[in-house]
């Protein structure tokens, strides 16, 4: 086998991906090696090189100059490997093993070489299989106090969360967002997609300015509001899970922004299982509810030792909890939208095989979407979110 | 005259700055020239370099790599040239004559070599002497209106506004904002300066958790909140004057902040006239209510050009004005504390001779202050807030 050492950007092949998990030492030259090309394809190559004898694998993740999902028509640069790489260490420091140990990473070539996680299963194929997995929500709970909080200027000196700020501007990712989450779903854009008999439930949402209003609102939020480091697509697709680990993957959408954002688009993705899983309802409600109240537990704890001084003036953290809570469940709302009738689908409402259920889901995540963004500052409780979630899955 | 030119950062001298005036092109060699350095000497060196036979006049400022304001114990890189340079060539982009011309800048020498301004006054100067400036509400008005639009996501493409963010990343000098505005005049800190006879007065704000809670959600805004570039430190002692003209100028404390703090910041300087002044009060009441009228209408009128689909969208405009009203009035009530018992106090209030009348004033700009702070969302339009300064200045 020839071992050649890239210097230039090129997309990897399974052959050159061995090469470099040589080359980078994790393997000793002369190892048997096999690799396979195991990515959705989406935005990335990802590659799983694996020792024959020892059954040891390692991951090699390779951003892609371009996005798959629209064909190669939507250049994209290979900036986010960087993104993701950073992301991936900074989270780590806080989170430990919630997140993959990155082995190597090299931007110039896209690449980030990681620890092997095919053991565990994408928590949405899991979820939809009717799995449970019990530390679910301790862990994600967890995986946000921590992150949000300890990227905070609650526990940053300014200079370093500035810092982080510049290093972790993410225009291009954070385009894709704006555009799929918060706009096109809301306005008669091409990238929608919807089955024709959504088509008046769609024409009434973007005829109903009171929705666009309060969208616009968080849309700005998204915008302007650099609270903390956010993963920034923290769905049921970008979890690993197994009953025993979590592990949260894919931060290359993280910059700084409202905190509520990955709550939202978290709690959003479990609330798809709620109104479609066919299965007992119970658990994955516990699993909302478990979600915000170890997120608010753990940001409160870690809150009392800020060396900040607003920090121990009575009343601000509810005010920080409460913001975060209602751009929570704003941001849920936009989600429940767009991933109903935008680019971007789930399988938790697609796999559903009868059409009229399907509809009938559908219908009531992009009602649930319009309740959970108007009336977001309404609902003030978690418990009160739960109710209002159930009574849209019956 | 030798002329020598500097490769690496030294203090200009009265000669080495004639010296630069003649190699960046301005002057000819041979040129008569004089210089005089009239800096106020707290961040900066100020040269006014005079052609003797035109009486052609240019300004050349220098950033100093500390703050003399603490003496030379107080370090600041010299960085802050760079974004003073960066945001005049911006903002003239947007307010022409508004603001000064810059003719050469040299970051790695701190210099900006700009516009001889010294035919105008400094507002607050000309103001304690009883001007009044007719020109002065519309023209600020106008250039927060220009500066905080066109810098705003509802102008720029997305990307180019996340580059000004990092270019405009300013962490030292918010800092300093971030701790003399917001946080040490509501703490028993050493910074703080005041009479004695404040004693009480100042312990009572201490103690006062209704006022640190909105100072808290406050300075958070300031933090978190990046919706324009901001001149960040918009007081009349940075803008120069006469019955024909206004320049602003100083903005080495620009970032991406919220559209409130610069309006705040000016209102508050022109409340202190209010409240100071022995004179007549009407003509400065009318520039506070003109600054805000000129400022939302110019702002409104951007807005409808805006190509972002949500700027259509009925009551978003509506909801942005109130918001930056809002965050006015609470960052004008820090404004009008932190001058009163803070590091940096202001000659509107330190030059009243008597001591009683500047108690008097002072207790005024301290009770003011915290009513803005806490009753922000709860003063409704621009008159209702010239009731309430009428109100302490009587």
């Amino acid at each position: 086998m020839a071992i050649t050492k890239l210097n230039t950007y090129q997309p990897l092949t399974e052959q050159s991906a061995i090469s470099m998990a040589v080359n980078v030492g994790i393997f000793e030259d002369g190892s048997l090696l096999t690799c396979e090309e195991i990515g959705d394809g989406n935005l990335n190559l990802v590659f799983h090189v694996v020792e024959r004898d020892s059954g040891k694998g390692i991951i090699i993740k390779q951003a892609l100059p371009y996005a798959k999902v629209v064909g190669e028509s939507w250049p994209l640069t290979i900036e986010r490997a960087r993104i993701e790489a950073g992301a991936l260490n900074l989270q780590r420091s806080f989170v430990g093993d919630l997140v993959p140990e990155v082995y190597h990473s090299d931007p110039s070539l896209a690449v980030t070489v990681m620890e092997d996680l095919s053991s565990l299963t994408i928590a949405r194929a899991g979820l939809i299989n009717g799995n449970k997995y019990p530390r679910l929500s301790d862990d994600i709970g967890t995986f946000l106090a921590n992150t949000l909080y300890f990227t905070s200027d609650y526990a940053l000196h300014p200079f370093r969360k500035k810092e982080y700020v510049k290093e972790f501007s993410n225009p291009e990712l954070c385009k894709i967002t704006e555009d799929l989450v918060f706009t096109d779903p809301f306005f008669n854009s091409e990238t929608n997609e919807f089955e024709e008999e959504l088509s008046g439930d769609v024409q009434q949402l973007w005829d109903d300015f009171t929705v666009k209003l309060e969208v616009a609102k968080l849309k700005k939020s998204f915008l302007t509001e650099g609270e903390a480091l956010l993963h920034g697509d923290l769905h049921t697709g970008s979890i690993f899970v197994d009953d025993q680990h979590t592990k949260v993957i894919d931060p290359e959408f993280a910059f700084y922004g409202p905190i509520g954002f990955d709550i939202g688009q978290f709690i959003a993705n479990l609330i798809f299982q709620v109104i479609a899983s066919p299965g007992e309802k119970e658990p994955i409600l516990h699993h909302i509810e478990n979600t915000w109240n170890v997120f608010s537990a753990t940001f409160s704890k870690h809150w009392k030792e800020s060396g900040d001084a607003y920090t121990k003036v009575n009343g601000y953290l509810e005010y920080v909890l409460e913001k975060s809570f209602q751009d929570s469940i704003g941001f849920a709302g936009c989600e429940c939208i767009r991933r109903t009738i935008g680019l971007a689908h789930v399988d938790d409402l697609e796999s559903i095989e009868d059409k009229e259920q399907r509809l009938k889901a559908k219908r009531a995540c992009l009602n649930l979407g319009k309740k959970l963004i108007v009336n977001r500052k309404h609902i003030l409780s978690i418990e009160e979110l739960l109710t209002l979630v159930r009574s849209y899955s019956e």
